[in-house]
Formats: structure tokens, C-alpha cells, sequence
């Protein structure tokens, strides 16, 4: 789609990650990139007794914080220092099936990255089971270069 | 996902559009099922010049009805007759880039299939082009068996 | 929320959508802007009996186009002329209950008025019904000045 | 809308959910209902240091948080007990504005109550400031009667 060469690798965006960001690892739920690469962006959410709700699920909110966490993890991945400034602008999240009591994988492909919005869909997996539990479509504002957030 | 051994083939789906929602074909757009199978359904809509707006590009209604049309027929592939009073509940879509002015192409994934919700993603794409127009997930309620709509 | 003065009458509304979007009336359903200030926008869609579905309804596609049509009024008439190139970059609708055979209003807010973004949200009545038929929100992107669609 | 009479009082609802769903208590973010009638539910989520993102503002997750815990206050003060299973099937955000470092408000509206659907609005306000922060849209489908979550 886009015609830009980068790639970070996946300890780049770790790197800046965890330089400008470290607050993603606070409260429930350790969130690390498996893999990025021009096709596909993978994060991990531990598995953590504190995500769990009744009838062994993991909770809305955490499955949000990973989705949201590898739409930002792929769009670092292709614009390095310059996407550290993105923002959420628009997460909508069906809820497809139960997650298992387990780690959760997010596999995220960007469909856009234009100047200005970045559009990326998320499909979420508990670790271990093939069924999607959830699918998520993100856009994310992209500052002008040299912008302050 | 699910297990139903149910796959209408194309030409069955057609003919219960035909026979129950003959006015989809009224107005602009003619709208075609062309691949339907346990994967993938593509639906097509061929080149209207009523549909073309400012800059060459097809109009946003004429994609939704494309894509709303596309999970509709999707859904009646896997549940035949029983599929017929669905209803759209939600859609949204993200428009990407700009069509051409060209046959659009919806290809539908069905990503649950419950006995009382189906949600689909759509990608649409201008004939002859690779890069994706719009991005679209649907849910449909599927109205319990017996029940008159 | 945006400290802009301008704010188009419903008359300059509707000259700057005949002069740069005449096609909007192309096919069914004719539009009409008959409120928009400050708060509020209001647009309108005719009856038309080639919009009614099975059962008496109005179409699905007839309802994205009115709310869509909608926004566009609204950014239009906070924006005036800088506001034509404004393009919808996501749509998101949940059908509430079947509309009757009648005309349809949307009544559009404008939630935020961003240099880039606006967001809209979008309530669909049944002329002469109290209940909503569906609720949108909607985000358009605006064209830094100057540059053209 | 609906026609039941029922309307939980906050005290009933904070019983069900102190009862039902204690979970939603863990980790940051203490949530309280404050209001809750045939019109508008209100939720609050305490302000906590741990909540706070760089620029000093409320994490997108929490924001969820508080979006998903209103709209189920909002479905248990209207059908009590048969709405503690009831489970978020969709859940649309649009991000307005940076939050501020203060205690988040939710306005809940129900805008449709059916017999298996339910489909909430959602305001986010920072307490003190009149500006809306997000707006979200969320659908839970209401399991049938007797059944077991």
C-alpha cells in the first residue's frame, strides 16, 4: 500500500516502546511484539489472574489495551520516531466468542497509512485456541511532523 | 466456526435473492453474487455512471449497499431459506481510498456464525485494482426459526 | 467546542451542496436541508416508493446516504467553502427498529470540530414517529486548505 | 421506548453488581453508579495516578472500562437481574479530546431496549470540564431467559 521502505525491527519498536512509553506495563496484563514485519504485527498479553472475569474470561478492557497496543506497535514499525506521536481517534471491537483463561495474541494488518490517518483491523486469539474471540478496525491520528502532542 | 455442513452454491443463492429481494436490483448498480463457498463470498457491482461522483469516484451509498448486499447473501449461503428474515444491526466501514470508476468487489468473510448474531468483515476493492477502497464489518440478527419478520 | 463564528444559513447550505454536488439528487430520494445552526442540523429525505423495502421499510443504503448527506451539511455549515473537499472516512450505523414508508430526518450534531477531523453523530427518525430508527457516528477528514480533493 | 415499568434505584444496581460482577473493582479505576433513571444512567470512575498517561491524560483502557461498566448499569436498571448476563457484543469509540488528569463521568442513554439487543450511547466527560472527551456506541445481546451465561 504505502511505498515506505522502513521496517523497525521488532527490538526497535520494543526499544522505543519501552523509552516512551512505559506506562503500557503498569496494572494487569505484560504486553510484549512477538513479530512486525510488512505484513503483520503480533502482540502478546501475559496471562494474568487479575484479567480474569467470571466464568474464566479475560475482561473487555484488556482485550481493548492489547488491541490498541499492536495498532501502535505497527504503526512504529513503519514510521520509527515519527509515529510516537499518533493517537487513538476511533476503536470499535465486535466480541466474537469467550477468551480461554490464557495469554491473548493480537494479529494486526495496517490497511492504510496515509499522511495523516493510519487504519489498521486487529484480529484477537486466546494463545492456544483457533477461534477469533475478537476483530477490531483502529484509526489512528498521525501528527505533522515537528507537532508536540 | 460453526459447524453447519450447509454451502448454498451461487447459483442458489441468486435465485433465493431473486425470489425474495428482487427489489435490491432497483436503482443503480446491478448487483451479482459471483463466488460463494465456506471461505469467501464475492459479490460484484457492475459500473453504473449514476453511481460515479465528483473526481471519478463511486458513491459511499452505493458501497454500502454493495457491502450490506455481500454479508446478506453470504449469511443466505450458509443458512439457506432460514437466513432470509436476517437484518442488518450494525455496519462500519472505513473508507480508504477513493474507487475508481470501475465494478466494485466485496469480498465477505463471515467471522461468527451464532445462532442469534452473524458478524462479517468486508473488503472492497475497484475492479482491476489492488489496493483496498473500504474496509466494512457487519452484524446481522438472525431472527429465530418460526419467526414471522 | 470549536470557537468558529461562521455559521452557514440553511439557504447557503443548500446553494454550495446545487453548485458542487448536484449528484447527491441523482437516483432516489431527494434531500433537503431545512435546519442548521449552531447545535443542530437537519436534513430531510422524501418519500419515494422505489426506497421501500420488504415489509414497508426504507432501504438501508437510503439511510447511510441521508446521515452521510447529513454530516456533510453540517461541516459545510460551519466550514462554508473550505469545508467541499471534507470526505467521509468512517461510517459506523446500528439499525434500531424497521422505518416506516414515510420520510426520513436525521438530526446531526457535530461532537468535534478538529483542523483535520470532525465527528459527528447522527439520529435517523421516521417523519411523524417519536422512536429512532437508527444512530450513526461519523468522522470526516478535512483537506488542509488549499489542497485540492 | 420499552414498555417496562422496571427501574432499578443506584442502590439496587451498585447490589447487583457488588453481588454479581465484584471484578469490575479490580485493579485501578474505581467505578460508582451515581445516577441511574428511565432517561440517562451516569457513571464515575475515581481519578487514580496509575490511570495516567504521558501529557496527563486517562489511558484509552480505562476510558473503556468506564463506557462498558455504564452501559451494563444502565441494561441491569432496566431489567435487574434477567440483565446480569447480558454481555457487550460491539463497543464503537470515537477519541474527542485528551481527557484531563480528573475523574471520568459517563452518560449512558439507552437508545434501544429489545428482547435480544440492546444498544447504548455513551458520553465520557472529564469531571469539571464541559467538553466531551469520547463517545461511544456499544450493543450487548440479552441472553434468553434461563439461560446459563
Amino acid at each position: 500500500m504505502s511505498k515506505l521502505p522502513l521496517q523497525l525491527s521488532v527490538a526497535e519498536i520494543t526499544h522505543l516502546v519501552d523509552q516512551h512509553f512505559p506506562q503500557v506495563q503498569e496494572g494487569n496484563g505484560q504486553v510484549t511484539v512477538e513479530r512486525s514485519d510488512g505484513q503483520l504485527t503480533v502482540v502478546r498479553m501475559a496471562y494474568d489472574d487479575r484479567l480474569i472475569r467470571p466464568g474464566g474470561t479475560v475482561s473487555g478492557p484488556a482485550m481493548f489495551k492489547l488491541a490498541d497496543f499492536g495498532v501502535y506497535a505497527a504503526i512504529l514499525g513503519r514510521l520509527g520516531e515519527a509515529g510516537l506521536q499518533a493517537v487513538t481517534t476511533n476503536m470499535t471491537m465486535n466480541f466474537l466468542s469467550r477468551p480461554q483463561p490464557a495469554a491473548l495474541l493480537a494479529n494486526v494488518r495496517i490497511l492504510k497509512l496515509g499522511r495523516r490517518l493510519a487504519v489498521c483491523e486487529v484480529y484477537l486469539y486466546s494463545e492456544g485456541s483457533p477461534d477469533m474471540v475478537a476483530h477490531a478496525t483502529s484509526t489512528y491520528a498521525i501528527p505533522p511532523e515537528g507537532m508536540i502532542r
